[in-house]
């Protein structure tokens, strides 16, 4: 199986979905539904909405059966990135080569944005219950941990001592407290929704969690090594931004070679959690391998 | 019946609620819950947890059955708040007499605070589903007209119209369009799911639902002339902030006096819409003279 092939694949058919399920920007309050397009539409990887498909997929689903939630979870890390990036927190002008949503459309369009955006991803979340063939009864335990992911013991807990971290010296634990909750939780949650809506056994959905509570740290750990010797062009952003705002990473605390070792023995582990999944695990396999091979 | 004490035993209910669902002030990150609690508690009149309570018990329900939604909607209105008095946006530095979030918590705070409590809204919209007696099916739908009525086709599409006619010479449909997606919305939704979620009958969820529209306009009516003639004490924020800040009003359009008959007559439409209930619909007759008689 040619991962490349399999990840443009995905990407168009949910490039596409997310195109029609976004407001158009002729609708009216326009700047909003220009404001969240913009945004989305900037340029991302699409990785938490595949690995959605991808765990629907490894159970015996398919992907047009979770396309709703893996678009909602593609809307809820966009808006995470746009709240991000605002001047009163990381205050970044460019992401993915491209001006900011608020430098764009200012920031008052921005913060409505994101909330628009996270709104919208639950509407979708819903929506996916309109699907005949999925697993209905699951349906308001994957809105709950999809919040819970998201919410102050989650994405958000991790970007708020992201915040209180800044110019200070950190330690491990809670260098892994913020990578783990601001990055990793949104991944575990894509992998572990997509086999839920499936109605997969208890077992393969949590060796899909754990799967993606590896990967995602070692996602993250990856980011931060490409922020201090990542090409510039192919990141779409400066690089080095991390050291200059004296901010935690893996790299600070024990050097790139290091940092890099620890990621790779991270997808080791994420490897193993596939076995049960036998041959069919193999899109997940190579999948991991991409995450720390990646250079953008 | 005396509307009084309903109103209180019900803020009681609800405050209880709130206080049980939110992560403690102790829990990690400590700051966030500190603020999202801060904002949650700093007295509201918890009219939209009432409505939903007073919707699912017209139809035949209790207030312990919805519960878990009408406090996921006093989030929601909480969250509105805290985004809407940012410095970006409205500026304002007090709410209900007390300072707005982020002049406590700083802007990055109240940005997540907000994030948190919409997220946090959610998880408790789905958490309504682990009661048993309520309408299970109805619940994706009810998550999803929640969003609905959020996104920008509802409450955060009216904000960024407003947004956008400050300092403008507004017309009526314009005005209307603010009023009735900013309040209007989320209003009429907490009707709306209330009865959803006890199994109503289709006239009597769309008479609740028209109801709750009519009464929405009505409020932000009343609203916009107690910022012209209200008691700064009683408010607990300053008179007159909409004329300075130029902000498109009913009062500003039409003058106080039209603007009150105005109100009295959208609160008499409703209260016909509650002829299907007979003598149960008392206290959401009660409640629809309170909104327009009230004095804060």
């Amino acid at each position: 199986m040619d991962l490349k092939k399999y990840l443009d694949q995905k990407r168009e058919i949910i490039d596409e979905a997310l195109n029609q399920y976004l407001p158009l920007e002729t609708e009216y309050p326009q700047t909003i539904h220009e404001a969240m397009r913009y945004s989305v539409f900037a340029g991302g990887k699409r990785l938490r909405p595949i690995l959605v498909i991808a765990a629907a997929e490894v159970v015996g689903g398919r992907a047009e059966e979770v396309l709703p939630t893996a678009c909602g979870i593609e809307l809820i890390h966009t808006f995470s990135l746009i709240h991000d990036d605002l001047p009163a927190i990381d205050n970044d002008d460019y992401r993915r080569g491209k001006l900011t949503c608020h430098k764009v459309f200012g920031e008052d369009m921005a913060i409505l944005a994101g909330d628009g955006l996270l709104t919208h991803a639950f509407q979708m979340l819903a929506q996916n219950s309109e699907i005949k063939t999925i697993n209905k009864q699951a349906m308001p335990l994957v809105i709950k941990e999809v919040a819970g992911a998201i919410g102050t013991l989650g994405l958000i807990g991790g970007q708020v001592v992201d915040i209180q971290s800044e110019g200070k010296e950190i330690d491990l634990p809670r260098l892994e407290y913020i990578h783990t909750h601001k990055t990793g939780a949104l991944i575990a949650i894509s992998l572990k929704v997509g086999a839920m809506l499936m109605d997969a056994q208890e077992e393969e959905i949590e060796a899909l969690f754990q799967y993606g509570k590896l990967i995602g740290l070692a996602f993250q750990i990856v980011d931060d090594i490409l922020n201090v010797e990542g090409d510039e062009v192919q990141l779409g952003k400066p690089v080095g931004s991390d050291l200059r705002q004296k901010k935690a990473t893996y790299p600070a605390l024990f050097g790139i070679e290091e940092s890099r070792q620890k990621a790779r023995r991270l997808i080791e582990e994420a490897k193993k959690e596939l076995e049960i999944f036998g041959e069919k695990g193999e899109i997940l396999r190579l999948l991991a391998d991409f995450i720390v091979e990646r250079t953008f």
